[in-house]
């Protein structure tokens, strides 16, 4: 790209910036926690309309998507998940095509009272703008949209096609981008603002979520000794799996991609509820539980081991081992995907174009990262052989309180991004 | 008593004792957990009433009890909280006066694909009558009201006041039988027949409910070292209250009615609940705890203690040392109680009755027993000089699955009732 066409689109990002955080503003407001997501998706789905895009946007049918691989399991059908995917065609396609991808689903805002300010009220303080998604990732989905105003504003477009889609259930199962493809959706490259500090993540791990139920033997306490308790017996199982996340993170384990990292995989007790009464032994207790896995780490095997463990765990308690925990999986079952192993001439030219983007907007090269999480990469890297960058700004206390994206670092991210988009798909003027 | 009165006692019992479980069935099909009782309360004043009794029931109103001792804290005001007492006045007072006191509430019945039948649909099966309250304690609220039935079968009643009294909030607050103490009823003794297997209960342990409320750090799980697990943070409190029990149980520590019960004082981690996530790190979690301490042990000093324990514990966590468990009461401040520490003349002549009364049933000396829970017995005992005779049927599973009572055990419990009340009041022809 010539040195003037770089400089005009990093300008025009500039232009439309304070418009781009007040539309992440906006957008940060409409609390899209899962199955809430209906008002930010009909906010994304005019904003595209707005932009002479068509849209599309549907409800999710588990049945359409059920026998795909990387499907996870939920609980009964959906009910009102629904994407939106807005299509950009060009005069003439000269170029390649992309998928800019976000996710529009958060995650619950936890006890309100330990935000300073309420999480769904988004507020900029100190260059920064707090809210619940702020930055997991409803900045990247501003950066999407606005990179290609940026295009537009200095009247050009896409020399290809490109889809924006808007997706659910990122952060529980990945079944939104799964939806996508199961409608048809492909691109030759994919770009995913998730928010990992302005690097490229070359690897992720997976996800396994499940949920342990545990029964007791409920007795009046008076008679504690002949009962036994469904809630602490749940002790020595998140004992035995901390063993297992242990050995699993040993270094001899390791993908190559974290071999210097201690500990990528890390186990979560994220969620418990047992008992029904103070002074009754509790009859039964529910764990719901995260492990990850490495990227090449076979899930089927995982879950085999997880079982393993907890059953053996289970056979300690006198109780227990004649009632064995139940094992349910409904949520993630992603497997780990490894961007650094895609050697592919299209892989290499994405992440050539990504590496000059970003070398122009920051003067800096682009630093790789391998991540502890997991991200709708995975659909397009694993199963649609379609090469997906993430690539994102920096965010911080994603998941916690007072979640947090930094402005400057937007603005380079939605340049970066415009940048990518006129190289990957080429320009043509409007 | 003479040998004949009391053949005819014991007969009427016999007489009544199907209509007997017929009430008692019916009684426990009243799903009566706390806040519902009030279709069971309903029927029992309508059996009141019905015998001609002069039925008072009213709502319970804190204001009235919260300065009174054994007053246990509760969250709010009371709603629809009913207790229902129901007065026999003879027509010359001759004998002593009498409380008859029962309770209405029952425990939740956990979950209910663990019971072989619905609780709340009452059967009789190989001389067991099955359902939640059917043991603790509906059937004595059957055998006080039958005892008194049994005298009117054969022309009798009680020459002295009787109170019979059907009370909530036994099993969190005992608050119920607070209220009747601070609305006026007195007595010179009072029976409870709790299901203590036909002993009669010499000491019973005082119970604390204390709820702890743990705070985490959250995060997204990527990130789980840097944040604080406030499900897994209760661990090490768990364990340090363990070995507080484990103190509190030593032989030194013991009052002199447990000195042979290894282990009068349990321990209960009854309910918890916590996270909101799978995938984050919970940022908190809520336990509801019992303990429970010997007659004579300070309500005050156990608190503190309790208390100490817990912010030691959380002292060794990173976290939680600068953020520390708040310890919140409701429910359950009851002191222990020991009959066997009254030796008043009204409390020797009331157990010589009752010792008299179940001889004659059973043919067989009365057992003493000190149990391990607590009763409502307290209120008569520690704050009303009355001695309070608990003394009730053989059940089992109470507060569990397929909880039951024994009906040959309720006939005798009956009629030992029937006995001592015709002792202890004396009788009139009708």
């Amino acid at each position: 790209m010539d040195q003037e066409l770089s400089t005009r689109i990093l300008s025009a990002v500039d232009d439309l910036f304070d418009r781009e955080i007040e539309f992440l503003t906006e957008l940060t407001s409409h609390p899209s926690t899962r199955g809430q997501e209906q008002s930010a998706q009909a906010f994304m789905a005019s904003a595209l309309t707005e932009r002479g895009m068509e849209v599309d946007q549907w409800q999710i049918d588990a049945a359409d998507i059920r026998d795909m691989p990387g499907f996870s399991p939920i609980l009964g059908d959906y009910e009102d998940a629904q994407n939106v995917v807005g299509t950009h065609r060009p005069r003439t396609a000269k170029g390649r095509s992309l998928i800019l991808n976000g996710h529009i689903d958060v995650v619950p805002a936890g006890p309100l009272d330990m935000w300073d300010r309420p999480p769904f009220e988004p507020h900029v303080a100190n260059g920064w703008l707090y809210g619940r998604g702020a930055g997991d990732m409803k900045a990247g989905l501003a950066s999407n949209l606005f990179a290609l105003d940026a295009l537009r504003h200095i009247g050009l477009a896409p020399a290809a096609d490109v889809y924006f889609q808007s997706v659910v259930e990122e952060e529980c199962t990945g079944n939104g981008a799964l939806a996508c493809l199961a409608r048809g959706y492909k691109a030759d490259a994919a770009l995913i603002p998730e928010p990992f500090e302005e690097k490229l993540v070359t690897s992720q791990i997976g996800v396994i979520w499940f949920q342990v139920h545990l029964k007791g033997l409920p007795t009046h306490v008076a008679y504690a000794g002949q009962g036994a308790n469904a809630i602490e017996a749940a002790i020595p199982l998140i004992a035995a799996l901390h063993e297992m996340e242990h050995r699993w993170n040993a270094a001899e384990n390791r993908h190559p991609d974290f071999a210097h990292h201690q500990h990528a995989l890390n186990l979560n007790v994220g969620k418990i509820q047992g008992g029904d009464w103070t002074s009754s032994v509790p009859a039964w207790s529910v764990l719901d539980l995260r492990m990850a896995i490495f990227p090449g780490q076979d899930i089927k095997a995982a879950k085999t081991e997880i079982e393993q463990v907890i059953y053996d765990a289970a056979r300690g308690n006198e109780f227990l081992k004649n009632s064995l925990p139940e094992v349910v999986y409904h949520g993630f079952l992603a497997e780990g995907y490894a961007l650094s192993e895609d050697t592919s001439p299209t892989a290499t030219a994405a992440i050539g174009a990504l590496d000059r983007a970003h070398l122009a907007t920051t003067g800096e090269t682009l630093d790789r990262a391998a991540i502890t999480a997991t991200t709708d990469a995975r659909f397009f890297g694993l199963y649609a052989d379609t090469p997906a960058l993430v690539y994102g700004p920096r965010a911080e206390a994603i998941h916690g309180f007072n979640e947090r994206v930094e402005l400057e670092s937007i603005r380079r991210i939605t340049q970066s991004t415009a940048l990518f988009i006129a190289d990957w798909c080429g320009v043509e003027t409007l």
